[in-house]
């Protein structure tokens, strides 16, 4: 009943008006989860007890996303029936794939926005349906969505572009179907490794934005789809997932390493935004950036050197111009150079974001509903009193 | 600069880990807000200074919406002059009718799911882009967004039936070009004023969990677009705004109100869903549901008068076999009458809900982005201990 959860309790805690404001809601804890944690201040994150940085030198991607799903590492004959059954998931409906026929050549529309309109049509072919009323199980939902997800990013690209859609192929694993899927061509060993080492370090980070904007949506009994459409649409916004391309744009705009000294002096004293660096929870290392660091380095690319010389010298300057503040390079930084080198167009890097996040959204999402609460916090009236 | 809100302080207290889990975020205060105010103790809530009651009584729906994005009533001259340049923005881009052509045929999709899709496609149409970078105000998306909705919702509902889309009329207002566009005929006018009143009536409600997700979705730096459709997601479901046609398949399931006393009591004993009671923030009457009870004993429907006898039946029921809970007549319960005998389908209940509330969140995000903050509450691992 949609009254069980109100009691007389909680009826009068709502009448107090606290009035202090917390616009950003920092330190408020929304949830108890098994799935991970950020310990800021040590520079360490992890997905229930392991280390996030070891599982991504250490893993596939299909491996840590059983963990999200199950809880638990697969033995080597679990894994071997997920990445089977989730690799028939890849395949697209007749439906969706006139929809991607219908949106993707709108040039106006950013990938996010077209990725976020067709899961909408995945939605719809699955029959999926408010967690409260659907007879699938939610955790059978997130994979479903988890697993189309790629297909409808790299489907749109190809129609965007004039190509004709790369079918998934199930014998590929996740990482390198998703880029054979969007360049059409075999993707070499050394670029599906970095892939996959970005996607596992990406997929859960705390309570940012968009894992709390999918848990919110969740929590009113919407559809998993649409706890994923609200998480894609938090992640589009340049203060959380759709910065990374203007890290590259940076880079064209420095050109050569010796401008990068005068570059950043200049853009501190115009206010101009110096892309890659700061993060709240992070005062250590980001082990995110550390890692995407030395894979950087590992595999070269067009900005690779520009990049490396570059970070030490920004450092330098927010730390004489920003003494008030700890600064650090953040995941972007080194994410724009990785996935450059991958072969992934620089518009397709926040749905890529996108793709490995979802497992993590996804798991949050049936974290929520296993224990629900309608998340609704207050505001505080500040106008005219009302007549 | 990505950094520039992140104080060494700010860090600090985000390091501190307080274990309180408040999993509904009750009484927390994330925003002063000057748009409005709910007083669930006295069953009073309001717009600015105005009883939004009131002004469901006494104004028309561009009047009100004028309120939330202007933060005052217009003059006459303002009326006119808003009311002429919303009309004109309700027309649909060739690229819109051409996805509303692909998404309104597939039957398994919602009307939510597909009014949410199709309206990333407005978004891109207007060529909107992230608050921060759209050179076009967010009051003016806002205004641009709201407009174009319902005849997003229209026309989807119109390809979904084999019917031809109606073209907006813009010598009619907001609420009659609404009824016009979905049924194709000239509604008549004791609908629009009753429509006119449920559009007003629902346009906000506090910190509610879909304003909420459009304001942790703008907080990101997202376009109004995507804040909207977060917003949507949200609304689609159960708990929030995606029940009030199950209102009319339970008066359907009761049948007669002879019927009624015995329904409610096996209802209760078996624990099914008695839809159209409770409210977390109302102790006293929901105002709203007083004023469309109203309207329904006016205008009479098919279920209006079981609706209004059941009532009572139901809240006394209610009483004795809850009676550690003040359950009371939620919106949903008296919506549904309502939109049922204006003459609208009840699968478009909640996207014509959406047709209201999208104002409200327009004014909510332009007020977040005037003063923005990245919302970023926390969780709390509860998992086995990290090695």
């Amino acid at each position: 009943m949609n009254h069980m959860n109100q009691t007389k309790q909680t009826q009068k805690q709502t009448q107090t008006e606290p009035k202090r404001v917390n616009p950003g809601l920092e330190g408020v804890v929304v949830a108890d989860t098994r799935l991970g944690g950020v310990r800021g201040a040590e520079g360490f994150y992890h997905y229930g007890p392991h280390n996030a940085a070891v599982l991504a030198e250490t893993r596939s991607f299909e491996e840590v996303w059983y963990l999200f799903a199950h809880g638990e590492l697969p033995s080597p004959a679990e894994l071997a029936s997920f990445r089977s059954a989730t690799a028939q998931l890849r395949a697209l409906s007749p439906d969706v794939e006139r929809a991607i026929a219908a949106l993707g050549p709108i040039e106006s529309m950013p990938p996010m926005t077209a990725a976020r309109s067709v899961l909408g049509v995945v939605g719809a072919s699955l029959g999926i349906d408010s967690w409260i009323d659907d007879p699938v199980p939610a955790g059978r939902r997130a994979i479903e969505l988890t697993a189309a997800f790629p297909s409808v990013v790299a489907g749109l690209w190809r129609v965007r572009n004039g190509h004709p859609i790369v079918e998934p192929d199930p014998s590929l694993g996740f990482a390198a179907d998703y880029l054979s899927m969007i360049t059409g061509a075999r993707p070499n060993p050394d670029q599906v490794a970095a892939l996959e080492r970005y996607l596992i370090l990406t997929i859960d980070h705390g309570f940012n934005a968009s894992t709390f904007t999918s848990r919110v949506v969740a929590s009113t009994g919407a559809d998993l789809c649409g706890a994923a459409v609200g998480g894609l649409a938090a992640l589009s916004g340049p203060l959380h997932g759709g910065a990374p391309s203007h890290v590259l744009e940076m880079f064209d705009d420095v050109g050569e390493v010796s401008n990068a000294a005068a570059w950043v002096e200049n853009a501190l004293a115009t206010g101009r935004r110096i892309m890659g660096f700061g993060h709240r929870v992070y005062r250590a290392d980001d082990p995110r950036a550390a890692l995407l660091r030395r894979t950087t380095r590992e595999m070269g690319s067009r900005h690779a050197d520009l990049a490396l010389e570059m970070e030490p010298i920004v450092l330098d300057a927010l730390d004489r111009h920003r003494p008030d503040r700890e600064l650090r390079t953040n995941v972007e930084y080194y994410a724009a150079t990785v996935l450059d080198a991958v072969g992934l167009p620089r518009q397709l890097f926040t749905p890529t974001f996108a793709v490995s996040r979802i497992v993590g959204w996804m798991a949050h999402v049936c974290e929520q509903v296993e224990a629900n609460r309608l998340i609704r916090p207050k505001s505080h009236y500040v106008g005219q009193p009302p007549c």
